[in-house]
């Protein structure tokens, strides 16, 4: 295996472990026998179990940045671009449901995680949802009294809560359907009233 | 020490060790050192370190629910009540951080207390949140399409980002100012168009 494709399946073995066992049972000696390499091997590529949740995240939030970036290409209307930021977040909270429990249930518990100043992914995940709510007051089609980074940070919280409900039921459907219905709800929140 | 006190300050001493070294890093010894009391008299209370946590959420919820409920008295306009239910989710918050931390952050992760389908305060909490919207397009204020569950779910994901967020910024205020911006364009959205 090439570097970067051990690096890759070591990732992939540690969502399934974190996801099935939860991060604080999860043992870095079963996810080396999932990703079929030597509790050593680990170690070339990752300081610890901490660091591989969040070496998921990074990487995680790197894919989906670019598979949003990919979706906005050529929509220029801002409540479009919400649109598609909504939609590609449930789409691939429902293409990876073992990645987005490790992402909404497991990584809150990581004190470094949540303490760490340097987010950087995050913040730019925000800041791609705060632009575009500044660009629609730039149009007149959101009200102008609307503080965007907020704003940004509560639209966040909803897809959050809604992946999270959504990662608990066994029953496991309709998060896109109920992701329209909210961010149309969102939407009429953030237009300028007649 | 009546034992209904002891119970209370066992639950206080675990908030506060809880959110100062998570709840993975703590230990029942610490907790019993800090509520004064011998290692063995905290398991005549609480089956495990899990079972206080989740004793901390239960206890707390009841507390919140009585508070919200108190305050709703004599409200009978769902839109104040929803602004209600919003100031003091958050008047909660701001007055207990420590508590706000393991709510928010510590209890996430506790996969015995996320998978509990018994989780009927919680439950209690999204249904006085449901009811109001569900009033509100009774009255014809609210849009009749909006589905109350999923938008009260929605808005608790609003509370508990921000809560969140304020939670781990070292430079704690202005929760209030921000809830009052996040409700209005929450009801903003729940309004019938004109």
């Amino acid at each position: 295996m090439a570097q970067s494709d051990k690096r890759r399946s070591i990732l992939s073995a540690a969502v399934g472990v974190f996801a099935r066992n939860g991060f604080y049972n999860s043992k870095v000696a079963d996810i080396a026998r999932e990703a079929g390499v030597a509790d050593g091997t680990i170690y070339l590529y990752f300081k610890n179990k901490e660091d591989l949740l969040i070496q998921v995240f990074l990487d995680t939030m790197d894919t989906v940045l670019f598979e949003q970036e990919t979706a906005l290409r050529g929509i220029t209307d801002p409540i479009e671009r919400l649109r598609s930021i909504v939609r590609v977040h449930f789409a691939v909270v429902e293409s990876r449901p073992a990645l987005a429990e490790v992402i909404t249930v497991e990584l809150r518990q990581s004190s470094r995680f949540m303490r760490s100043t340097d987010l950087k992914p995050f913040g730019r995940y925000l800041s791609l949802m705060a632009k575009t709510i500044e660009q629609g007051k730039n149009t007149g089609q959101f009200a102008p009294e609307i503080d965007s980074r907020r704003t940004a940070r509560a639209l966040f919280g909803v897809m959050d809560e809604l992946a999270l409900e959504w990662a608990m039921v066994p029953d496991r459907h309709g998060i896109g359907e109920a992701s329209d219905a909210i961010i149309n709800l969102f939407l009429n929140g953030l237009r300028v009233r007649p």
